[in-house]
């Protein structure tokens, strides 16, 4: 279904008319709505381009129930062999930039290319701040009603390094399911920008002209890592500060180490709103892609990405197994007890409970 | 030596005038500074309040070496049980707000009341952006030369949980060595909020006008943690501008939920430059630490974060214990070799580690 010619097609849930209208996609849709369905099912869901099984199957990975994460690891383990050349590409900027507007224009640019765009989010703050970036589709409406795109909000959770591995292996499901184009939304502020930085192969910063402390402190840092700085909004009676904002900001990054990738950031201006220097974009992209494979960055870049992956699966995997040990579980209520009736120091309590599962 | 009368003494090195002149203080220091030294002499130092032996202590715990890790576990310890009554004061803001300005006022402020103050920080971001927040002594030039303060930086890592384990480690040395009144100080962009609200008694956000996204977004989430919003910069032509946001601030905190602190948080203005307005803000401080240990917030609290610093110290110690064991280090080489080469998935090859592990 990821096939369908007009990607502009609207329909009710995200699904285009062509499954509306074709018994078989209603059967299958319906099918993989069952409230059982074994992994193999799903699998072959995805590598039928089945939006239906990929969003089951991220249903697991997102889980922390014991089965379903059993089931997600056969689901990840069937689908790596599967995974087609996306490209996968960052988006940040703080809170109030346009980002939904950019990711929604530019996203609708690239289905009437042909392209299958899978847009994901990576948000660790969303369970303290209750609202998860990406967690409301109507955001990007139209795009969401693309038969061709896929929004997905933020895995919840308070821990970046589980927020970050489920969003990894949910990119590995939406590259099986034939997505050639992974967007991944964060917010503009910091631990989850390097997060996310690890795992795309082009880096986008959005700016908008008057946020204040534009190109110092924190920022610097993010900057640092764009691979292209936009500034958006630049439209009416702001075109003139976000030329001002373009050059600073080409000069404050012409004073930047050379990156790795032998790419020069670009920066330029749009208004995503009115749709203007989207497509001037992503010609750029096209161009950055074309540089990197040439020149082998991007499969370097790859290959260390992996070793992230790996390392934070080791490191959530540990965690996960030891609080999920029945003598743990047992002994950490103990010692939660000893801890709050100030009977045992925090740090003895942990140090003991290590002792117990070393054994 | 922190019972020094002028607390405004100003010396080389922060070493007060009567330790130089002193040859027994002399005589300490040099012990202190000298290369190898036992960890029950660190303990004996801290305990009679000498910050040399805290330094090192500090230092032994930000280590990664095993042995410096052992005996700082050793000093800990020994430290627990004479720890004080502090208070804890945790500060955020975005960069260019005026933080250490405000801290060194409020420090200074402090230390001229008899109070005993250690300023610490929370920045694992300082890694990427090799700029670490407190980094810079000469940031805080009078403070740093008060003898009744003592100021360090953010230990380094990118690892948000090592750095708020190591800080709360910290916290714990400062207060046996005799510190009264803790303040640390966080970048404000995100997760290492979270991390500071949870090892503080109050939770102070500094803002400044005309920063754009004020109240918006991520910056929601740490206003509804904040028991005080104060609008530094507020002098000269940007009083007015200050009075604005302030009712703007304290009418979006209005609307927040009852805090379990029954505190209302207070919003004010400030002029840290001119220190204009810290006494009132000082004053308000106690009231709220009045409050809290009145309606027993503050013991509640406080044993709500010893079960995550308990938790912290498991997780910590959990990776550390991997990553250290000989087998691991072997067959993590050999897989790290594979995933580069695209023989093994960074996920097939994490498994297979925890696997090893687990035998």
């Amino acid at each position: 279904m990821l096939k369908a010619n007009n990607p502009n097609k609207k329909s009710s849930q995200n699904i285009s008319l062509s499954e509306i209208t074709n018994p078989n996609a209603i059967a299958q849709i319906q099918h993989f709505r069952k409230k059982e369905i074994s992994t193999s099912e799903l699998v072959n869901g995805i590598l039928n381009q089945n939006r239906t099984a990929l969003s089951r199957a991220i249903t697991l990975i997102e889980s922390t129930h014991p089965t379903h994460i059993e089931k997600a690891n056969s689901i990840i383990k069937s689908c790596l062999p599967h995974v087609n050349q996306s490209v996968r590409i960052g988006i940040t900027g703080i809170p109030g930039v346009g980002k939904s507007t950019f990711i929604e224009a530019l996203g609708i640019h690239l289905t009437s290319l042909g392209k299958k765009v899978a847009v994901l989010a990576v948000d660790p703050s969303s369970a303290l701040s209750s609202g998860s970036i990406l967690g409301d589709k109507t955001r990007m409406e139209e795009l969401a009603q693309d038969a061709n795109a896929f929004i997905r909000p933020s895995p919840s959770g308070s821990n970046l390094g589980g927020v970050a591995r489920k969003t990894r292996e949910t990119i590995i499901l939406c590259e099986a399911t034939g997505f050639d184009t992974i967007i991944i939304e964060t917010v503009g502020v910091g631990q989850s920008e390097i997060a996310v930085h690890r795992m795309v192969d082009f880096f986008l910063l959005l700016q908008i002209t008057g946020a204040g402390d534009d190109l110092q402190g924190i920022k610097r840092g993010i900057m640092e890592m764009a691979d292209a700085v936009i500034i958006n909004k630049a439209d009416g009676e702001n075109s003139q500060n976000a030329q001002v904002l373009q050059a600073a900001i080409q000069k404050t990054i012409s004073l930047f180490p050379k990156k790795d990738s032998e790419w020069v950031p670009f920066v330029s201006c749009c208004s995503a709103l009115h749709k203007e220097g989207i497509t001037e974009i992503w010609q750029t992209l096209t161009s950055y892609f074309e540089t990197i494979k040439k020149n082998h960055f991007f499969e370097e870049n790859r290959k260390n990405q992996n070793l992230d992956w790996m390392y934070e699966t080791i490191n959530d995997e540990l965690l996960h197994q030891f609080y999920n040990q029945p003598a743990i579980i047992t002994q950490l209520e103990i010692n939660k007890k000893a801890v709050q009736n100030n009977e045992k120091s925090p740090f003895e309590a942990a140090l003991e409970l290590i002792r117990i599962y070393k054994k």
